[in-house]
């Protein structure tokens, strides 16, 4: 960034202004740019936003969160944005628009990628309302969603309370079985790869949860095995599971600490009552998995201790 | 990020929770947290913004955005956060959050990256609300900064008209000048180096122009020889500048176009105006360069032609 002069006239790599315009042109396409005012510049100015405001950042690197032997830079863009996406759902919260950050190798894909980003933002209805674009030696994705929560009541995870019933908003296991099956080499548009490529946020079940007084939710992004612990150990409870959802096509490994998964953990005291809601909207029945108990230090499965196990990075 | 079971008898490398609870230290040590509610979450929520909303994301790369030659990685996470804020006090707001996202190689000094954030935190008066923290080859710090325009007025590059006056809020050439300095061994607390270390963005200048009704404004990050066309362009004027201020120390070739100054560049139809509320605030005097004319196409400089010139990336 400092005396690389600007020659209008050189051949050869395009430069960063006209890749700009053409990712604008690329989101603005699918008419995904409505909320921002002023493209081009310093920051996006967004219309008052409607009781709580959330907000989240997720980095996605390619070739750590995604392969980038098997799975294209489009994947990496889309999956950026629905796994940021899925933050707000685990909040009860409804999206508001998003900020790209690309750091990227020269002779990266940029208009394939943001491509991916404008696929996901159609689906969700979560325009991009801003961006940064730099150079880099692997490629990352960073999004940052932000949502509004109105009325308030935006769900934690640090509310669940004993004898409250553990719930899940989906089997487990789909994105890691996806993966396995894209590595021995199941079509890219199988059912499961499709599961870990393009993972759907719960947006419409995390509502659900909040509108039905849920007390504690989380995504399940790095798995039930390590997030159970975490909503557990937020909320100072301990927890007795008695049933793991598997996934059709997945291992019982990989419904436990696979990850990726993106359905939602809801704690309640009313689990009839989220039961209810979830049918009134048309939404699949939330699974029970479990319960919480007084003895925060008791973690279980049938009777069996409770071993932490998912993904974290190290240092 | 798949099937990599935790082991917490593991020797070795700190496991991400393990991370973040220090990170959460070391900006809670500076009373830095204040507004989040919810450590550990997957959003953080905020109070209710008061009118409009202001949100932009940057990226800084180590080893492209700051020499890691010669800058630590608590520099980085320290330029990386007021480079970002930059982008608020460019629209005359005020911050109120910001969000990190880091992906970096293994070995990479966590704390150290983050205590240069929360310094840069602590000076600024921007909490940290979120972040994420990934592993990749190359260190890169994403910063999301959520600011605010009581009132409203957020002043876009978009409104400058004809005759109106240029002024900038400082002389230029300063980080570039300190870069080169710091590559020839000069110490890194020398006033220019410590410039091109840890830029100060212009929050009370800008939050000032806002007050006087400047009619556009932009931060100079990539060197006004490129963001001076930008803000010509978003405006649908020409330039006619009289003066280039450039900094003690720095070369003319720097105060063009080194870029990373990140001075204010200021539109206005009442200089004097603008003068006396800068007074008014104890700030310094902004300078003026030149004024806007109605033929978009003229871009000059003392009667010569002006070309673009600054830092770009290139795909």
């Amino acid at each position: 960034m400092i005396s690389t002069p600007f020659d209008p006239s050189a051949e050869g790599p395009r430069r960063e202004d006209a890749v700009l315009e053409r990712i604008v042109e690329i989101l603005g396409g699918k008419g995904l740019l409505k909320e921002i005012r002023n493209i081009g510049d310093d920051c996006a100015v967004l219309e008052p936003f409607v009781g709580q405001t959330l907000v989240s950042t997720d980095v996605c690197v390619y070739g750590v969160h995604l392969d980038d032997q098997i799975f294209g830079v489009e994947d990496l863009g889309y999956k950026a944005m629905t796994s940021a996406i899925s933050d707000i759902a685990a909040m009860g919260g409804r999206v508001r628009g998003a900020l790209i950050g690309v750091s990227a190798p020269a002779g990266t894909d940029l208009e394939l990628l943001h491509h991916g980003v404008a696929d996901a933002a159609a689906v969700t209805g979560c325009p991009v309302v801003g961006g940064d674009l730099t150079q880099s030696n692997q490629l990352a994705v960073s999004v940052t969603v932000l949502g509004e929560c109105p009325g308030g009541g935006a769900v934690l995870r640090s509310g669940a309370r004993p004898g409250d019933t553990l719930l899940v908003t989906g089997p487990l296991g789909r994105s890691a079985a996806g993966l396995r099956r894209a590595r021995a080499g199941v079509a890219l548009n199988d059912e499961l790869v499709l599961a870990h490529r393009h993972p759907w946020p719960r947006l419409a079940e995390g509502q659900a949860a909040r509108g039905a007084s849920a007390s504690a939710m989380m995504d399940l992004s790095d798995g039930l095995g390590l997030d159970l612990h975490r909503l557990a150990d937020a909320s100072g409870v301990g927890v007795e599971l008695t049933d793991l959802p598997v996934a059709e096509g997945a291992t019982t490994e990989e419904a436990w600490s696979g990850g990726e998964d993106y359905e939602l953990l809801i704690a309640t005291s009313d689990p009839d009552r989220l039961a209810l809601v979830f049918a009134d909207r048309g939404l699949r029945a939330p699974l029970v998995i479990g319960r919480c108990v007084e003895d925060a230090t008791s973690r279980r499965y049938r009777g069996a201790d409770l071993p932490r196990s998912g993904y974290q990075h190290s240092w």
